[in-house]
């Protein structure tokens, strides 16, 4: 299929088009074709009173699908125009995950309604998984698996698949529990394939088990899913009793989000869940501030020290222009190295143990970068600053002087941003939020120190 | 089961005292209960002499596994260690695609003894896998998947099924090709469940399909999967003719890796796909030096401002202090704007139309993050650096060009860290390139100006 996204701007005026002209019949032919997800980000983006009309467009088992892909806002309005009748029949079509992700985002009295019509099973499912926090495995579950006792046979089970198989979420891996549910091993599908019909369940299971409790945080769910390369993962209550499973593709967006959270974390912004057009000002702005501001008053320490050496600056105002080249390249080399090991401690790569091996390689790393990069200013402040823009205050000695700062500085630079990540980790504290812009403070401070104690040194005022 | 990172440390001990006292009976005992992935991790962490020793004492099946789950180094040593039934053995129990993921970290001679040793028909099939461009969905895929004709019925197919599935990758979708292999739909393990034993594929398949072709990119790959919550995807040549399946336990780590690059592009590293403590000091240097390198020489427009503006700074020395703090406070608002909206990009929840919504919001949020700080910056130079620390210099004056230039660089930070990484991906560059440390660039200079401008207009010199 060639890619919707391409498309997507001109299917919406075709189908606003459609909707103008009243081809109702010609609207439904053009929409048949597209995966749900697609059809619900086209109808995200036509006016709010056609959603409606659009969607009762739609034949029944599609619609449901499309309803669980369309934002908020068009979820609540569906279901506010809905007939009781209707809300039922969307309701019965969704899997339960879904149902529970639809219930969190919708508003009370919205909740309610969808509560009632529910089926007394899926409602009972329901209240069930909402009780789980935001965020942990139970809340990412859903209880619609096959389950097989240990004395069936093979034949048994291939039955009891047949029967179950349009209701539950994945048909791929079957858990065998005792009659206390407790969690005994797991058969996939393949391996009931590759058996005998009469083989026993209980012979053939693997009793290998990965598993996560109920409240173990989606993190953790969504690592060892890629460690491990699974496709599905039961859950289970501190008595390893089966409760739910978790499947690959809700364990996708778990991952996009946390990639997300840590990337927001390391540009100093407060985690938000929600897409960036769909977050307001206010709430862009909340998750926003806290930090700026800290960071803003943190700096005070470098502007102190400015003040603390401002003779030494008059007695030599060229120190000045160097101080955002210095401050900026020390800013840099610490987050390239608090970045590279944050996200090395995300991805379980290093560990608490590692940290001489870290810091001995950061310094290494920091030497070559540093010297190179001395060397580099050096020439462009006697080519580029003394001769080409003729400034007789570049003074080799003044070129020495930010030569060796730079030095300093990336070494600082590096080897701070590569150990408070670790700490941090190891403190239980979150590396990101630790990152690159608090690290640029102290690195702004540090450097700053060392200009004016090189300058002090070195140039005679 | 329990955590296995937090027993690592232990885990490590307990194998290395084992075969210290010879006890190999007691370590393979130990080992076995462990997931490949595991063994493997632990293996990496023993001496080298010891790895072909360990792994002769796991299972054949077992041996496979964590073959290819050690790291590249460990494979090397082990298959040269490798007598050449031995190594038939391992590579017999491989599948296709890890078997291309070894050959391509492998030196020369070692992939000519792999390829001497293997089935005829898995050498054709890596040698084939091979000729894709790295990050390719070709080189991602495998041709171990199970293929259907339209006119089998559902009892021909789980025949087909039973005597394959211990070969094929994955048995949860088949596909359906015509003779010349073009593919024509798809049926899934459940679709055959739901169906009765004597109706024909051709009625029953979904021929509304989702495809790659080879050369497409694997980000794009990573996208569709995680859109369309799929658990496997077909591969395609030009000809829409079936060469291969992509499953989503591969498409797990491509997500991983590609959110690393996003991150490592947004801390100015250029990416490496290699683990933190596998990559040498050299091959580090050299993905962060060069942004260092650049970064610093185009600071020099900042210094070159502040050289021009010298003889109002030295008129009023205090106004360098507060150069740090503008210029931190300009690149972190305008870093928190481009993470922001590159992410998005990469997402897909904003495109190039949605550019004038973008600016409209990082605008307002602009205003209001800029009032809020400038405000807290007025108060703290006034209560701190002017009473607390005493500085007469710190005159209302001051403090009210400083914050007037918080506000307006704030505004410019973010509008320009909105819509820059809109305009590269518009024009086909990559976003995250051009974000923090680039657009922090020119914040600078641009905050320099503003400050320099309000200075001259506002302060009697």
């Amino acid at each position: 299929m060639a890619d919707f996204e391409s498309r997507r701007e001109k299917m919406v005026h075709i189908v606003e088009d459609l909707l103008k002209r009243k081809q109702y019949a010609q609207l439904r032919g053009s929409l048949l074709p597209l995966e749900p997800v697609d059809i619900a980000q086209l109808m995200d983006d036509l006016s709010g009173e056609s959603i409606p009309l659009v969607f009762r467009l739609l034949p029944k088992e599609t619609a449901a699908e499309v309803f669980v892909e369309l934002n908020p806002e068009h979820q609540e309005q569906l279901i506010r125009s809905f007939s009781n009748t209707e809300l039922k029949e969307v309701l019965d079509e969704l899997y339960l995950d879904d149902a529970v992700d639809i219930v969190e985002e919708m508003p009370a009295n919205v909740v309610r309604r969808i509560l009632a019509h529910s089926e007394p099973e899926m409602r009972k499912s329901i209240n069930e998984i909402l009780k789980y926090p935001e965020d942990s495995a139970g809340s990412l579950m859903t209880t619609e698996y096959i389950d097989l006792k240990r004395d069936m046979t093979v034949e048994d089970c291939f039955k009891r698949i047949r029967r179950n198989a349009s209701d539950v979420e994945t048909i791929n891996v079957c858990y065998v529990v005792e009659k206390s549910r407790k969690l005994l091993g797991y058969v996939t599908i393949r391996d009931l394939f590759l058996a005998s019909y009469e083989d026993e369940i209980g012979e053939i299971m693997d009793t290998n088990l990965l598993s996560v409790t109920t409240l173990e945080d989606q993190e953790t769910v969504a690592q060892r899913f890629s460690r491990y390369d699974l496709m599905a993962m039961p859950v289970v209550d501190t008595e390893n009793r089966l409760v739910g499973i978790i499947t690959a593709d809700d364990v996708m967006d778990v991952m996009q989000e946390e990639a997300t959270e840590d990337i927001e974390k390391m540009a100093a912004i407060l985690p938000t869940d929600k897409p960036y057009l769909r977050t307001g000002v206010l709430e862009t702005w909340k998750s926003r501030f806290p930090w700026l501001l800290l960071l803003m008053l943190s700096a005070t320490f470098s502007s102190i020290i400015i003040t603390k050496f401002e003779s030494a600056l008059s007695a030599c105002m060229i120190l000045t222009s160097y101080i955002t080249i210095l401050s900026g390249t020390g800013g840099n080399s610490g987050s390239q190295a608090s970045v590279a090991i944050i996200r090395a401690l995300s991805l379980h790569e290093i560990r608490f143990s590692d940290l001489p091996r870290v810091i001995w390689k950061e310094c290494r790393v920091a030497i070559v970068c540093g010297v190179a990069l001395a060397a580099a200013n050096f020439l462009k402040m006697m080519l580029i600053d003394r001769l080409l823009f003729n400034n007789p205050a570049v003074t080799p000695l003044v070129a020495l002087v930010v030569s060796l700062t730079l030095i300093c500085t990336v070494i600082c630079a590096k080897t701070i941003g590569a150990i408070l990540p670790v700490l941090a980790d190891k403190v239980g504290l979150d590396p990101a939020v630790l990152a690159s812009p608090l690290i640029t403070t102290i690195v702004d401070a540090l450097s700053l120190l060392i200009y004016f104690g090189f300058a002090l040194a070195l140039i005679p005022m």
